[in-house]
């Protein structure tokens, strides 16, 4: 066991700021009294007790700057178990589950302990759900008895982000006031997905008041990026991403009112599905100011294959979740319909720059090899897409974010003492910022001024005649944990739009190709951004962009998503 | 002509209330100063100058109580006139215009002789569209030159309320203030309306604020109701109702966010369409304070017959609306979609009381007769369906209307020296009352409760699992013009869901059933609507229910109306 830890040391120079598994917590527990500290140890114990005991780590081993390899050199898991978390995607497991080729409890063994290793390498979960272990018992029973699975996803074991309740657990949307927190029910889409077969194991982090691109708190500290840790695993669903990198779950769903899906997947590698408001339910889904919805965020999965995010739109969509949650469309998310027919060939804008933060040379790369690769597919018309006022997007979503002016998320923070983090008071501060610079002081004010800007979209995306657009995430790879430049205009702007999208993976950016010598910042954003760049760091880090479609226009995206990647000959799976 | 009029006159005992054609108007602005009348003074001299020459009635000639029968009798329509206007529903004439039957011009001076006569009998229009004979002349020489229609509603003459823009037109919705607002674009329904070959021809009265169930503004004065003109033509769309039960337009299009579709729909005989929000682009349709979406109203169609509405929600959606307007759903209004399968047999629910306010006898036997009607019908199984808190539904509802409380309308009313009416205080005193009743103080908190009512209902309906409601639209046939005693529970609870509904004619009241004995009010509002009822008003005048489908269940609803005219075997039309 040591020597694994030992030879991963040899190679890492960052080694030794990552010591133990409960540092990451620690550290920014420093920040806080100790009376905070006595408030956050009910939370941090109910996770140390529910991590699955057959894979703690050595007290006192010391992890690598990269953990990808972790789970493999600690030998705590069979080549069974490796095999199945790291070579299938979910719809490979739900067939392989539903033929009993593997068992429910098998399975979850198998994630349980992976997700295990990875909390102690990444700070990525909040907690593992007991009843877990019985529901794949049950799960394995039902199909010994009748022979039939129990649903789509029969005994699959699905993780999600702290803020879905689950019934009888505590849900605290990482503010220390709510700590104690217990929720009575299950959220909807928990209800939906155990009734389509699958095993809701593992819940994961999520960053103070939700609204940051990266992931910290004050109760579990932050949330760190499986291929190096001194960098982000990116936010607001940062636990899930992090999680679905180590391969520590096949499926997960995280919620996204800004990028908080598609960020962390971009950052890490795998597929997030940012779908438009009204197809998944977010009822139970805790936030800090229910009825905030000038802005209205969305759950939605991370997969590690685009037909992983079929699987779970066609699975959830026959549980009629609009029957119960009547703010949902009543149809399928992937209904085709004929007037959402895409032209043939397929018509995809390119979205090289916002023209407000000009993306970095990895995400530049990805730009260009995604062009070169798409350009002589004879069933794709590539053309250039110019953005319209991104700037002026990122001061309206800003700005109508909240409708109290963050009130609520102060008095919560407040109630149980509960500092601020530095990118909490970022994001509070832009919306004050962005109302005076709009000079619109009521809420109505704003709302008229967003809807207006949507349909002045439209008629820009009408006149550049596109079915779908390819665009940068984020600026570049992962920033490091403490950065304190973000940047959410190249995901926000669908946000305000309710555009769905899907951040793909393009593969780890090359070496050689990153260094700022083409790069001119001309504004203070872009100033902020190259500063804190090193090519270094960028070497070997994923890289993805997104496919945007037409609000509700799912059915096109995710048809269109298929059509890139034929094209890329992309395998199905992550690139690495 | 005199000679019609003094036979009219010999039966009627109001025929002195209204005597002149703009005495209404003059009734209103008894109220305000000269400095308003001369502000109002070039909207009237709008109406009057558009208005159709040749369909003016004799000065200062008297008109019965019941108007209906007054364009036949001025014998200003020739007998082809008269057919094209009262024989046929929009169906018909399409059919007919396109076939070159009747030319577009022809049929446009028939609507509009009918229409002005109309207006002269109920103060209905705002102007006539002095554009619509060009257009109407262009759509005949292309028929004549290609051979073939300019659209799905080739020709047709429409008719829309005022507050829905016309380009460089005056839109003022009611208000002094806005007396002199042009409006530089159409609204987007009207482009819609004007690609499928339809000529939009009229502009019709509202409310001051649109938030009234009667029609009534410092401008225009109030419109009546045809059948008798000392009582409400509902509101706020009651100048499309009007018109319409006055065959003075085929097709028309209102606003609905309480009721106003329904209300004077169910008043005068006819049928309206309330969607659900995200069907019908309200682009263009001018509102007191753009942003204020907490309830958000929608357009909607007034027809003479069912297949109308499906002509119009099916000739819409081929605009592809949703490509200009994102705010709507991509998708066919009436999109038929395995999800929305009614069952078989058809499940429909009778609600014979919200238990705040019974109906009175009108609309008791309205539903005691469409019960005994549809009781044997094979493909139909009725079942009762108990309301679930309606009354806090209207507290809720009302809490959450005015998002700022009302300023905006009455800063507009101060504006423009507009006299708050009294049915605009009353729904302004409702809103503060209802904030107070239910202690939710920000906007957020009551969008909360706003959002877990919505929750609770669809538990409280699928529980019941039915199809579609049979409700009440109304407590009673048409109130007094000067009523006080607004009840808007009965519309105003599916504006809240987004229940889409279909108010449709049953008949006119018949005679001998309309004595209170049985009725003993159990509160102040049952008090009040009883104590103004009159059962020889009530005579004759016409009833409608409503039928009423899940949120964004339109094919469900078109479907099950159709099933239940089968049922009761209504011929295609008004039945008055």
């Amino acid at each position: 066991m040591e020597s694994a830890y030992l030879s991963l040391k040899a190679v890492n120079p960052y080694i030794r700021r990552l010591s133990a598994r409960v540092s990451i917590s620690e550290r920014s527990t420093i920040i806080v009294t100790m009376s905070l500290s006595e408030r956050i140890r009910p939370a941090l114990e109910i996770r140390a007790q529910t991590l699955e005991p057959s894979a703690v780590l050595p007290k006192d081993c010391l992890l690598p700057r990269n953990v990808m390899g972790v789970p493999r050199a600690s030998g705590l898991l069979s080549d069974r178990e490796l095999e199945l978390t790291e070579k299938y995607d979910a719809t490979a497991l739900v067939n392989m589950l539903a033929e009993g080729v593997v068992t429910s409890e098998a399975l979850l063994l198998a994630f349980r302990k992976r997700a295990t290793i990875a909390q102690q390498c990444t700070n990525c979960l909040t907690e593992l759900i007991p009843q877990a272990t019985n529901d794949a018992r049950a799960c394995d029973e039902f199909l010994a008895n009748t022979g039939k699975p129990m649903g789509p996803l029969h005994g699959l074991p699905v993780s999600v982000k702290e803020q879905i309740s689950i019934a009888g657990r505590r849900t605290n949307v990482g503010f220390v006031a709510m700590v104690d927190n217990v929720t009575s029910e299950d959220a909807q889409i928990v209800t939906s997905l155990k009734r389509l077969g699958a095993v809701v194991f593992a819940r994961t982090n999520q960053p103070q008041s939700l609204m940051q691109l990266q992931t910290n708190n004050n109760i579990y500290g932050a949330t760190v990026n499986p291929r190096n840790t001194s960098l982000t695993a990116g936010g607001s669903t940062g636990g899930e991403a992090a999680l679905m990198a180590m391969h520590g779950t096949p499926l997960g769903i995280g919620g996204d009112i800004g990028g908080s899906i598609r960020v962390p997947a971009a950052l890490n590698g795998i597929y997030g599905f940012y779908p438009s408001v009204g197809r998944i339910s977010g009822e139970g889904a805790l936030v800090p100011l229910p009825g905030n919805d000038s802005i209205p965020g969305t759950l939605g999965p991370f997969t590690r294959s685009l037909r992983d995010i079929s699987l779970f739109c066609t699975a959830y969509s026959l549980t009629n979740p609009w029957l119960d949650d009547p703010s949902l469309l009543p149809m399928p998310i992937l209904s085709p319909s004929p007037a959402l027919s895409p032209t043939n060939p397929l018509r995809i804008g390119i979205l090289t720059t916002d023209n407000v933060v000009t993306p970095l040379p990895p995400v530049q790369c990805a730009l260009k090899q995604v062009q070169a690769r798409l350009h002589h597919a004879p069933n794709i018309a590539l053309v250039p897409f110019q953005p319209y006022k991104h700037d002026y997007a990122w001061t309206l979503i800003s700005a109508n974010y909240f409708e109290d002016g963050g009130a609520a998320i102060k008095e919560l923070c407040k109630t149980g003492s509960d500092p601020l983090l530095p990118a909490t008071e970022w994001i509070l501060a832009q919306c004050k910022q962005s109302i005076d610079s709009l000079s619109l002081h009521t809420i109505q004010a704003r709302k008229a001024a967003r809807d207006a800007y949507r349909v002045a979209y439209a008629k820009h995306w009408n006149k550049a005649a596109v079915d779908v657009l390819i665009a940068p995430v984020t600026p570049s790879t992962a920033p490091r944990v403490d950065s304190r430049v973000p940047y959410w205009g190249y995901t926000a702007v669908w946000n305000l739009l309710q555009y769905p999208a899907i951040a793909f993976p393009i593969g780890g950016f090359k070496s050689g190709r990153g260094d700022l010598s083409d790069y001119q910042p001309r504004n203070e954003k872009e100033e902020g951004i190259a500063r804190e760049y090193v090519a270094e760091e960028a070497e070997g880090m994923p890289v993805g962009l997104q496919i945007v479609a037409r609000r509700l226009h799912e059915s096109v995206l995710v048809e269109a998503a298929r059509v890139i990647e034929d094209a890329m000959r992309l395998e199905i799976g992550c690139r690495l």
